[in-house]
């Protein structure tokens, strides 16, 4: 690898690999991608990259490693300026920090308990995986975007985590839809985008891997 | 509360709280100290400002709420610029993020499973826990503090967690001194700095309430 050159380690169903292309593309960022079998072997360069939790996404500026994909979302909003996703007054950013640190504590946990369980289980994590849907939507309002009046960095770090909701749906037998109007407007206009559309997976291929993966844990 | 007011609501042992208040000292600024009592009633004032989470730290400026201390001390440092907790260049301040995060994701539960357990439960919580300490010890390297020459960001997110160490030691039957002597240097290195030593919790009441708290859970 050259200097200077921007470097993914991704697996293409990760959503949180899935925020820092949004996130580079709506930077205008050239970057090159190198898919990580997560399921099979991982790669010498990913282990070395981020020893610590061996996860993507890892992004690579000039061969140096950077890990977890907030981190990452900070990294290139403060190091390629424009434009900019996060508001500038300090509070709103909190705000919007706020709300990213609860996607990762609840939203990301909610939907795997939901396609990780069956029965009984199932049902208690789709009305909790629900709430934390309403939460969101609370939140949401009547604005067209989680960070306000455009795309943000609120919008970067939900919006991948819905690529993964229709095969929630088919799992807990529910319409986000029905349940949460406005989000599902949200999803329709964030797809629209072309930072978005660019690198969006398959939602076939998606229901298709949880499937799989619900298989090889017993759960169908 | 008068407007321009820093308002804080607090926990006298919690180690997220102590980190807004080391923070707030090194940046100068004055704030008034709200005393919750977590383990009887929460405040109307905690429980609507902090509605989701319902956990302390919750820093008020101006009325207007804020949560999760990294979030917290992310406002302190773009509000009040001065002096600087995080290095300018993007790419060292990810660096630092991604050991707060480590702290936040590894060092709490680590510590949590130490005093929260007993018999072979807490052996093996003892070796994962020092493991993580090691792994700490290891970033530290031969560094003064963590965020590098100067006491900062990163200083200020793992010091407050060391206050429970003495207990954690008591519960476990070792000694940070003995595994991780740099670790232990840095501690004290830290207790001499005016921002830490005057927001301390004394350490034989930190023992005193984590006792207390294995009682209640039918540990001791």
């Amino acid at each position: 690898m050259s200097a200077d050159k921007v470097v993914l380690l991704d697996f293409w169903v990760s959503s949180f690999a899935l925020r820092v292309k949004i996130a580079l593309l709506e930077k205008n960022i050239e970057f090159e991608v190198l898919h990580e079998d997560l399921l099979g072997n991982k790669s010498e360069l990913l282990l070395r990259s981020n020893p610590i939790h061996k996860k993507v996404p890892v992004l690579l500026p000039d061969n140096k490693p950077i890990c977890e994909s907030l981190i990452i979302m900070n990294y290139i909003e403060e190091k390629w300026l424009s434009p900019a996703l996060l508001p500038k007054c300090p509070y709103e950013r909190s705000v919007i920090r706020f709300w990213a640190d609860f996607v990762d504590k609840k939203l990301f946990e909610g939907g795997r308990s939901t396609w990780m369980s069956k029965g009984e289980a199932l049902e208690t994590a789709k009305i909790e995986f629900i709430e934390i849907l309403k939460q969101l939507e609370g939140f949401l309002g009547e604005k067209n975007f989680f960070n306000g009046d455009s795309f943000g960095f609120l919008d970067i770090v939900i919006f991948p985590m819905t690529s993964w909701f229709p095969a929630y749906e088919q799992c807990g037998g529910f319409k986000v839809d029905d349940e949460c109007p406005n989000l599902a407007t949200w999803i329709k206009r964030c797809m629209e985008r072309e930072s978005v559309s660019k690198v969006l997976p398959d939602p076939v291929k998606v229901y298709e891997f949880v499937s799989m993966m619900r298989k090889m844990h017993g759960l169908e």
